[in-house]
């Protein structure tokens, strides 16, 4: 059986990727978490992965590291994970990659932070190009391939890797337009996803340098994270 | 027949990685050289790439946006393109993901820029970190797989994705061990290398925003690049 390491569901935007990928599709893994530990991180994840980052997976003896290296190598032996048609595929692949390397100002203003909501103080230039690109990018899917999902019928890989992008839009209010915010409400109301957002607002650890973040760019008007008695 | 759009050779460190892994394996293809135009590339690589980065591959009806999902893409029709053992697929597939959202320091410190020779001001922690995990990966996939490649005797998209990275260390001088210099040694001696550089350095066009980058880092010492007459 797979072993998907992973960080607090709270903040750990890669760990969702493949995390709900493997639930949505009833892909049995063993769970491990590690948490984030306020600047020893990197020698607490160099036990088991290569970068000192999460993801990773073990299979064996077999190591992954990496979101996608994961989801390419699930895909072996999964292949619900693409889209069945050759043209979507290609598709999903392009968009998944463009996430994986991109987005900059949406990762770095709009931590993932699932249990607050927060008012950003601006919407910088940057950001805005970011949102806009979201919205373009899911537009086409949608309307290509037929929806609910970015690529048709079936939840695959590419929903995957835009689910953070649903928290974030839940928690920072982002002002998409409606078919952004209900595609962002589809993937939400995911039983993977509500299972990972439960889990995650019950968690009572911290880690500060996430939680830093975020008076840096807003306001916080809501928190539902549960804390420690 | 593929149709991939590249941008300049000397400064398309992202261009360089399916071009030169197309050319060592011998899968046709037809070049389409887009310049980098000074900030007006966006709107120009917009009329063929969602992006407005390149590489982008055509095939047909289909689209290929990023390299890594090139890739992917151009592996589906030739498995040559990943290792044929699976756990070295995995381990490709890790390498190449890491680099392709990872290496900040050293893809931003020390750009691309073939034609030039440069001594470095000084080497940040940053770029230090970078370099010695470079280190750490390279002799960890020649000593595990056998070399001479990173998983093994041919070479693979893995390799391909670490091409630039052999242009940077000859461009910067970077001071790597013994085993990591001969090994990007190996990979600027293969023919697909020799003519990328070759024709990089006959170009004559420049793009302002990618030279303006060297002198903030580092002396030029050498320039091999042609000039227009
Ligand atoms: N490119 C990697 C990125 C992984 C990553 O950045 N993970 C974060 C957590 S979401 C991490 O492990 N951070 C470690 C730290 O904060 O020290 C992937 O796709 O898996
Ligand atoms: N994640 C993309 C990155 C592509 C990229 O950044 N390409 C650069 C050239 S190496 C580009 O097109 N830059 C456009 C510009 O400078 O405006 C990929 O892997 O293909």
């Amino acid at each position: 059986m797979y072993a998907l390491y992973i960080a607090n569901k709270n903040y750990s935007s890669w760990s969702l990727r493949p995390w709900v990928l493997l639930k949505a599709l009833g892909i049995a893994f063993e769970e491990r978490f590690v948490p984030f530990l306020e600047g020893e991180t990197y020698e607490a994840f160099r036990k088991f992965s290569p970068t000192g980052l999460v993801p990773c997976l073990v299979d064996g003896d077999v190591t992954v590291w990496d979101s996608l290296a994961i989801t390419e190598y699930v895909a072996e032996d999964h292949p619900n994970v693409w889209p069945a048609d050759r043209t979507a595929r290609a598709w999903a692949r392009s968009a998944t990659a463009e996430m994986h390397s991109g987005f900059f100002a949406l990762r770095n203003i709009c931590g993932m932070n699932v249990g607050l909501r927060v008012t950003l103080n601006e919407v910088s230039p940057a950001l805005a190009r970011d949102q806009a690109r979201i919205e373009e990018l899911w537009s086409e899917g949608l309307k290509r391939f037929g929806g609910p999902f970015l690529t048709g019928e079936r939840f695959t890989a590419v929903d995957a890797f835009f689910c953070p992008v649903a928290f974030r839009i839940q928690t920072y209010g982002l002002d998409v337009g409606p078919e952004a915010k209900a595609y962002a409400e589809r993937l939400l109301n995911l039983p993977a996803m509500q299972q990972w957002y439960a889990e995650g607002i019950a968690e009572t650890l911290r880690d500060q340098p996430h939680d830093a973040e975020v008076p840096l760019v807003g306001t916080v008007t809501a928190d539902y994270r549960a804390v420690a008695k």
